[in-house]
């Protein structure tokens, strides 16, 4: 350290002390090997994390998470945050440093002294089949105290009683289908099913006709492949049993709903509860298959959920960058569950500690050192709608967006054995492949996981030919605030299923109270084999960005992506544009713009890593890279559609792959006519989209031109 | 060149020729001095550059600039734009590139067929008596065909008769006051006089009053001293003849008013125009103090002013930073005026010329070039409503708010000769500070810059004892879009009159036709010596911005404006909060943070400056300073406040410096009841405002921190 030794030679005994407590809090950290400032990626110490990160660990890890039910902000949960302070504490495996923040937010859970209940009543009033009230307790582990029964947080106490009707999936289409059938919906209770729309969803299409009370269940052909007897399902398969009830959130946004937009701190305002918006406006409540085939005639439903102001934690901790220590890497999931959550979180945090535990005892010995900042989080009340993440984006907003590099997210980690899947960004396409490229495939044959997944997810590239197909990214787990909110590059990693032998919605027990350890380790990866596929993507993804001198994210992967929006736009949308005046000319143009930016951005690219840049020309560099994302955020773009700000990823409404705000402007104005306002939003959206492409052209350009 | 060289060595022949292309595109441009990457302001360059800068050679600038009149859009000023291109293009002393921007705006314009009148009128139908349609041709140039008549720029065409009211300045008071007074005001003309309120403002207030007209008049009270008579005014002085009107733009907000947040290129969404917000609702017109005395009775306002959608362009010139080319010092000033504008704004663009040719010259040389780029900008329209620096910021968001170190406006270089005055957000204090403290005062006697400053304006700071007092930005130059819609720091620079001389409100004989070449040489500044007064000190800012090794923006400035605000709200507003029980507390703590943390970073930026950093760290660091700024924005603070996303510098209702949003809140919810949705906004408010001072603290605390 250069500037260090300089110091030391022109200061007295006091201005050492005062530089003492000054380094102590701004420089390099203790540990540190050798610096040079052209640190690149340590081909050696990858192959020491990839060969160390041990599957048995992982296997442990789970076991001791999902030991008990841990719900956000239940004892339980809090003493899993005391887990994960210790684990980065340790003084041979830990990080630099690691803190848990706290937040005050609105949780939703059902009343300890009045249980919801479904009972089907006879006219005159008697009860003539009461619903289960809790799962059957077929392990042992259904039965505890800490197993939360079955709700719909968020849906509001009530206690509707009306005639049945089934309405499938409660979409908009489902009630419009039985008003056409001449169904009176008036005061009914809808029987839905899980699936096509988002929970909370269906609560609000029923309400629209008037709707008393929701019951969600789910269905053996969604989930179980059809299977639905007790000796097809768990414990003696991986199948949901017929008792088996998926708790859920079903507030339609994310983030604490009493403080949108602003971190939940106890002198943060609040609205009044009468002024939130996105909870269900009807009663709603969860059920079993069990249940669903026997409801008939009169039911009624009784919801006493209650919501309460709850302390949940976030965990942070970090391995300071010995180069460029303002530059983060982020590695989250979270670590609340709604039972034992033994796949959904535990899975990903299992692999989280295992990484971080690898990582910390290399920095512990002094061996290692990222050359970025590494920052792993465990984040507080994801299932109640990603809170703890939400808020952290919130309180940390623009040292987030000025610094991060790229967030990756494991949270279920394995949902099932066959194949990886990776929903993310299109720059962070190419990290994932050489990670994917270089780690074998568990299980038979001696496929490399890349070479793996190509079988099950592919696409064609017009720039590569046959590539794994990434996923996009939803609001599914915590990457959301941080793609969306933020404009970081982002990512979720996993292990799953074979889609040509089940047509499960997802691993049959999520969010029930079978998803145990047993469960994991007997049906779900005996062997943990999986799990340790995913550490070693995972991981050597997260040393790859943190450690490469050239930062590995290919923004020119957004020209394919770009061109596929575009084309899907033509031929989706060309011809009704045309019809109404209005010209793709200007988007065409944009996207050509962006590719000869990108293109010529590459090139340059390849040029400095054939020479010995210096740091700074590759700092600069690096910063247009990280930074491009940013480029497509525009917080006044879909201002109703909360935290969505990233012009190329909000929510669409149709089934096209293609710009969203064009796409969702064209299908409101379809039916209006011309000069309507609605014309004018989709002119509207079109420039927007034009700029932001034009805009992230712009950055992508040589710095000092015009 | 390290990497330059480095790569010559390997490569062949094509390949060579490939990576001339582009570094043709991307590296540093020939006629560059030897480059290190810890280059630093150099002393002697500096001392060059200020003894260079010409007070005649401002002269001759300003002469050619204001020989003609040059509305925005008009013939001159595409030939002004030519002339730019052509200065910066040369081959001694031009820059390193220079483009021109240009962009479809919609301006408003009177009809040249019929011209605007004001007429008293007989009740029968006769005219009694008419304005003037012109100003009379004192000095021959205000007689001239492309002198534009006076008019109030976006006043819609109408020609509305009634009786005259005078309602002094069009205050909402000023009207409330007529109405208590019994006057009836449906369908009368207001006689308003400029100050007090916008100038459309005073149409807002009227109309809301049923007033059909509205005339604005230049009282010589406001402006000349109370002088009045023609042997007492220009051409005999600097005081404006009494024919002398102050046209304007009469648009509340800035920026294309087609295309909000949009550039106006021309495939962009444009508004239709009914949905265009912020022009008068009534007609409008100005008029000469000449004409308002003798107005009586029954007026006839005809205003035929036209909307027309017409090209105007920004011109920009660019010095490629040699070791970081991706941080910019941007400097400008607007090129269209009303009528001659020798004034407003030759007298900056003056400055802007002479300065672009030393330092395009020292370039041409080969003896400099700056660590970071400039860019010098020429916009179009600012008259209009900050039209082309509006565009200009909304095409470039992305790239500018990520890259410009700061913003350096000089509109109006010189008002008078007394005093240098700066208007800027408190970082950029020290560097202006640094600036005129080694510049002597134009005049006689041979006190500095600095010092004859701090006799005219000047505060006493806690932390510093008594210092020259800048003074806050509000809309009133293209800084505007820069600081509010972009969180960029800015600064205004110009020379000015002592205040206990003249009360003018500005110098008199603004946006009319006086405002000529021969007005400046004889009464504004015989021998140009503020003139060049201001070229030095704004090239002495922009140098230490482009060259220093370390950012000169010192962020632990904002500690004290902070606590001004604090204090401010506590004694102004603390009684009425705790009245609703809402606390200060989360704000005083949140200032704290602030302070703690600017301190701490002062002090590392001391302890790093006495050692040899590397230039990795001292990116590092001054990213932090460029990005402080950035972290005060917050788009979603006060939407209905177009554009003004600073949650520091938002326009503020009240006269007390306080946090504005708070403040604004407060005095919506002062008369409503407990429990109101306005007290809801002041909590929100207070919240916004705590979260932001907590961000900002934490962009400055140390990069690895948790």
């Amino acid at each position: 350290m250069q500037w260090a030794k300089g110091l030391g030679l022109g200061l007295g005994a006091a201005a050492l002390l005062a530089l003492g407590i000054i380094l102590g809090h701004f420089a390099i950290p203790k540990n540190t090997p050798s610096i040079s400032a052209t640190q690149d990626l340590d081909l050696e110490i990858l192959e020491t994390v990839m060969g160390q990160l041990d599957a048995s660990r992982i296997r442990e890890n789970l076991r001791e998470l999902s030991r008990e039910p841990h719900l956000a902000s239940s004892p339980r949960d809090e003493a899993l945050v005391q887990l994960l302070l210790q684990r980065w504490a340790d003084t041979t495996s830990g990080l630099d440093s690691a803190e848990a923040f706290e937040y005050e937010v609105l949780l939703s859970f059902p009343s300890q002294e009045q249980p919801n209940s479904v009972d089907v009543v006879a006219s005159a009033g008697g009860v003539l089949y009461s619903c289960l009230r809790s799962e059957e307790n077929l392990t042992g582990e259904q039965g505890g105290p800490d197993v939360v029964p079955p709700y719909a947080a968020y849906a509001p106490p009530g206690t509707p009683q009306g005639l049945l009707v089934y309405a499938n999936q409660g979409s908009e289409e489902d009630f419009k289908e039985l008003q056409t059938q001449g169904i009176k919906l008036e005061g009914t209770i809808a029987l839905t099913r899980y699936g096509g729309v988002g929970r909370g969803a269906k609560a609000v299409n029923a309400a629209k006709h008037g709707v008393a009370g929701v019951l969600v269940y789910t269905d053996p052909g969604d989930i179980n492949d059809g299977l639905s007897l007790p000796n097809e399902t768990f414990p003696n398969s991986w199948h949901l049993p017929p008792s088996g009830v998926e708790r859920g959130s079903y507030y339609e946004y994310f983030g604490d709903p009493l403080t949108p937009y602003l971190p939940a701190n106890p002198s943060s305002f609040r609205l009044d509860l009468a002024n939130v918006s996105g909870f269900p406006p009807i009663p709603s409540q969860p059920i079993g298959f069990q249940d669903a085939k026997v409801l008939l005639c009169q039911v009624k439903v009784s919801v006493y959920n209650r919501l309460q102001l709850r302390n949940s934690s976030n965990v942070l901790g970090i391995i300071r960058g010995a180069v460029e220590p303002d530059r983060y890497v982020l590695y989250g999931n979270h670590r609340d569950s709604w039972v034992h959550g033994a796949v959904d979180p535990s899975s990903g945090t299992a692999v989280l500690l295992e990484l971080s535990r690898i990582l910390g005892t290399l920095l512990k010995k002094g061996t290692w050192r990222p050359r970025r900042s590494i920052v792993f989080a465990s984040w507080g009340a994801e299932e109640f709608g990603l809170i703890g993440s939400t808020e952290f984006t919130e309180e940390f907003f623009s040292k987030l967006q000025e610094r991060t590099v790229a967030y990756l997210n494991v949270d279920i980690s394995v949902f099932a054995n066959a194949t990886l899947r990776v929903q993310g960004t299109p720059p962070v396409q190419s990290v994932v492949f050489s990670a994917a490229k270089e780690i074998p495939s568990p299980g038979p044959g001696d496929l490399s996981i890349y070479d793996n997944w190509i079988r099950y997810f592919n696409r064609s590239s017009p720039v590569y030919g046959l590539v794994p197909r990434l996923g996009s990214l939803g609001a599914g787990s915590d990457y959301a605030p941080f793609i969306h909110f933020l404009g970081i590059s982002s990512m979720d990693i996993a292990y799953t299923y074979d889609q040509s032998k089940t047509s499960a919605r997802i691993y049959p027990t999520y969010h029930t109270a079978f998803d145990t350890f047993d469960y994991v380790d007997k049906f779900v990866d005996p062997g943990f084999s999986s799990h340790q596929a995913v550490a070693r993507t995972a991981g050597s993804v997260l040393l790859r960005l943190s450690d490469s001198f050239f930062l590995p994210l290919n923004v020119s992967d957004y020209s394919d992506t770009l061109r596929s929006f575009l084309q899907a736009a033509q031929q989706e949308l060309g011809a009704l544009l045309e019809q109404h005046s209005i010209s793709l000319g200007p988007l065409v143009a944009a996207v050509e713009k962006f590719e000869a930016a990108a293109a010529a951005l590459g090139q340059y690219i390849s040029t400095l890593q054939q020479g010995s840049p210096d740091p700074l020309q590759v700092r600069m560099l690096n910063d247009q890279l990280m930074l491009l994302e940013r480029t497509f955020l525009n917080p006044r773009a879909f201002p109703e559609e909360r935290y969505y700000s990233h012009v190329l990823w909000a929510p669409r409404t149709g089934s096209t792959a293609t710009f969203p705000g064009l796409a969702n402007a064209c299908s409101k104005a379809r039916d209006t006519s011309p000069g309507s306002e609605a014309w004018a939003e989709v002119q509207r959206q079109l420039s927007i989209v034009v700029v932001a492409l034009e805009g992230a052209a712009a950055t992508l350009r040589p710095v000092a031109d015009l």
